[in-house]
Parts: C-alpha cells; sequence; structure tokens
C-alpha cells in the first residue's frame, strides 16, 4: 500500500459559510476524515488502537490556506506520515483543487494515550507498521509553535460543555474548540477577511457540564492569540488565528 | 437515471457522540447529502435552482430511527421525491445497514423559494424535471405534524447567533437548530435513552446577531416540545422529540 493516501471531496451547500466557503472546522473534519482512513487502511487506525488499549490524541494542528473550496468544488487531500519519536507522530496533509494547484497545507502532531490511564504511550511498543509508512514529503509551512497566553491579559467569556461539544471519548471533541474560538470573532471580520493560518494545542482534556472561559486577544490588527480555560485559569487549549 | 438514488456511508469515529453513535444532527448531514446529490444529478440541484434565481428551502423534517450507525459501520441512504405540489415537495430517506434492514427512516418538506424576494415559488413554474422521478416507495413513518407551542409556558434560555450558526445564504443552518435543542437535554437522558423520533418544523429564517430564545416543555417523560424564538416571542422553529 503507498505511503500517501490521496481522498476525494466535493463540498457540499450546506457545509459552507456564509460566503460560501468551507469553514476552518469542516476542512479539519474533511483532514481528520483522510487522516483516520489513511491509519485505517494501513492498520495504525482507531481500530487497530483499540484492539491494544489505546487511542490517538490529536495534539497540534496548523492549517494554511491559500483559497478555500467553494460551492461543489472538487479538491483532494492528500496525507503522509512524516516523522514518528517516543511520544509523537506528526503527520501532513496537501489540500489541493482539481488542477492540482496547492489550496493549503496542515501540519498535526498526535500522541498515543492508554486508554485505561490516560496516559501517554510509547509509540515504539505499539505493535504497528507505523514507522513504515515514513515518507519524505514537503509540507511547506511553519511547524506548530508556541502560542502566547491569551488567558494572561483579557477577560474570559463563560462556556458551558454541552452533549454536541463531546467527542466518542467524552471529551470536548478537537473540531469544536476550533468552532467556539472562531466564533469569538465579529462576522465583519469573515465577510472582509480570511483565516489564512489556523495554529491550534491541545493541552488538557474538557468535559460534560466543565464552566470554561473563551480568551482572545490582539497582537496586531491580523493576528490573535486564543484559548480555552477552565474555571480555574488553566488552559484546556490555545489557538493563533492569523488573517489576510 | 433511477428515480431512487443511493448514497453508501461509512460513520467516523470523530464524527459519533460520547455513546459511539451517529447523533441526528449528522444523521441529519447525511441526509442532506444524500438529498442534494440525488437532486444535482437530476438537474434540479443546488446550481440549476441557483440558475433560476431559486433555492431549495428546507420546511420540515422528521427522522425516526430505530437503532443508530455505531463506530465504522456501513450504511446506505436511499432517497426519492414523494410527492410535489404548487408550494411544496416531500422527498423521503431509508436509512439501512450493510444486510439491507432499516435503521431508520426520514420525511422531508421542501419549498423554493426567490432569492430576491425571499418568496415561495410556484413549484409547476420551476424549469427541471422533478414531476418526472416522483415514485411511489413506501416510508413506514407518520408524517410531520403541528407541534405544540413550547414557548407559551417556559421561560427561554438566551442564545445569539453565531458565524458557526450560518448556512450559504446566511441564515441560521438547519442541522444547527436541531443541535442546539438537543443541547438543552442532560446528558444523562443521552445516557440513559435515545431519540426515537424528532421532528422539525422551521418556520422563520434566523440572522447572524439575532438574540434568541430557546425553550424546552415536557409533555411526558419521553416526550418533549422544543421552540428557538426571536426576542419578540414569535417561533422561528419548533421541534418534537420522541425518547426511548
Amino acid at each position: 500500500m503507498s505511503k500517501i493516501g490521496e481522498f476525494h471531496f466535493v463540498s457540499e451547500s450546506y457545509l459552507l459559510d456564509f460566503r460560501g466557503r468551507v469553514t476552518i472546522p469542516m476542512m479539519g473534519n474533511y483532514l481528520l476524515h483522510a487522516s483516520s482512513t489513511h491509519a485505517e487502511q494501513r492498520g495504525f487506525g482507531f481500530n487497530a488502537m483499540a484492539s491494544q488499549g489505546c487511542a490517538w490524541v490529536l495534539s497540534r494542528m496548523v492549517i494554511e490556506m491559500k483559497s478555500y473550496p467553494t460551492m461543489l468544488q472538487p479538491f483532494s487531500i492528500t496525507t503522509w506520515v512524516e516523522d514518528a519519536n517516543k511520544l509523537f507522530t506528526s503527520r501532513c496533509f496537501a489540500i489541493r483543487n482539481a488542477e492540482g494547484e496547492a489550496m493549503g497545507y496542515c501540519r498535526t502532531l498526535w500522541a498515543a494515550i492508554d486508554l485505561e490511564s490516560r496516559k501517554p504511550t510509547d509509540l515504539a511498543r505499539l505493535d504497528n507498521n507505523l514507522h513504515s509508512f515514513i515518507v519524505d514529503e514537503p509540507c511547506p509551512i511553519e511547524k506548530p509553535g508556541k502560542i502566547q497566553a491569551a488567558e494572561k491579559d483579557t477577560e474570559g467569556e463563560p462556556y458551558k460543555v454541552r452533549y454536541s461539544d463531546l467527542d466518542v471519548n467524552g471529551h470536548f471533541n478537537s473540531i469544536k474548540y476550533i468552532e467556539h474560538l472562531l466564533d469569538m470573532f465579529d462576522l465583519s471580520m469573515f465577510a472582509d477577511k480570511e483565516v489564512s493560518r489556523f495554529e491550534i494545542a491541545y493541552m488538557a482534556e474538557g468535559k460534560y457540564g466543565m464552566e470554561m472561559f473563551l480568551h482572545k486577544k490582539e497582537i496586531d490588527p491580523l493576528r490573535y492569540v486564543t484559548s480555552i480555560c477552565d474555571k480555574d485559569g488553566k488552559a484546556i487549549c490555545r489557538a493563533e488565528i492569523t488573517w489576510k
């Protein structure tokens, strides 16, 4: 089986935002679909991990978009494993239009956790072929870095975790975080500009009913840091959003 | 081209709820996907309508589920046009597992609106073959009916329409309504029970920044009526939810 997986999509009208473009959270869904299918087909997906009492946990994600798929536009996502060390594996993605031109790229970092202890597992101990699928393929966007703590200088907007926020493990869904963070921006931002880079660091697990606070801080008019904190002020996730 | 369209899906881990089942809103997305693809392939989809200055608007939807797809379960959705009169067309769906057994059914009612005036269009005036695709196929669930006004006897929970709630027309997304209505129930309901019938009536258009109120009223311990109203108390949508 090829090291690089290629998946085809057509953006659908009822999944677009008010400007008729695929949103960052929806693009996140497409990327996770490509990711989980690629892993499943190669023997290190959800089922293979579950049989070893483990699960993949998304730790970092950065998406850079030059252009967004619009109404009924076919596009492809290719994805591959870039690297794996003791605790993390990095997976990259390229998003291309029907002509094969790059619309964007994505980098993700994953840890494997033990489903009982919820602690990270040594990737080398997993019984799978993950390492044999590592491939050297260019992904021309900057790797995820450190994100400033937006919560330090801002007052948070309260939010309570709801049923629709939960994923299959009963924790806050990775894509839902992105949705809530982007919802802090006024509609005029989305009307005039678009997100050119969205970088998120997942730091702790959000649970049902948790009282959270959403923070947003302007670095410059086109660059913001945001975070979601628990009621004690501990960051659950942080994100940096660059507009163009 | 066949009158009945058949579409295949595999439920994906990152789209399931905390019990590992496809949610009603997610099932709504799959149904809308089947619906829009079926219509597009037969010449009366989004593009064909847009070229005539019109758009389909979902007016009623009722979903009955006997069982829900779980992790990585393949399932199919078949969909067909049941009828069309001057102002509405009804479309039905059957959801089946890999063995062809019915997991659920859905009935929808659609109007066509003029994109300029936002008023309903006479379906007979549309230049398409919609009527030639009408087929007599059983859909053994009760048609959508009148839903009691939950807002009459209850106090609403305030909600402000956000970026992620908007659809491509800049209005409140049909599926997002369902998400917000179900989020009014405590997690224990979803843990102990499941939704057996979800019926929604879309009554007016929600817009960005609108101050809304979410209402929920118990009819009996397994049956609730809910609604979303604007700040003047006018219902934007109403839904009846039956649990088992």
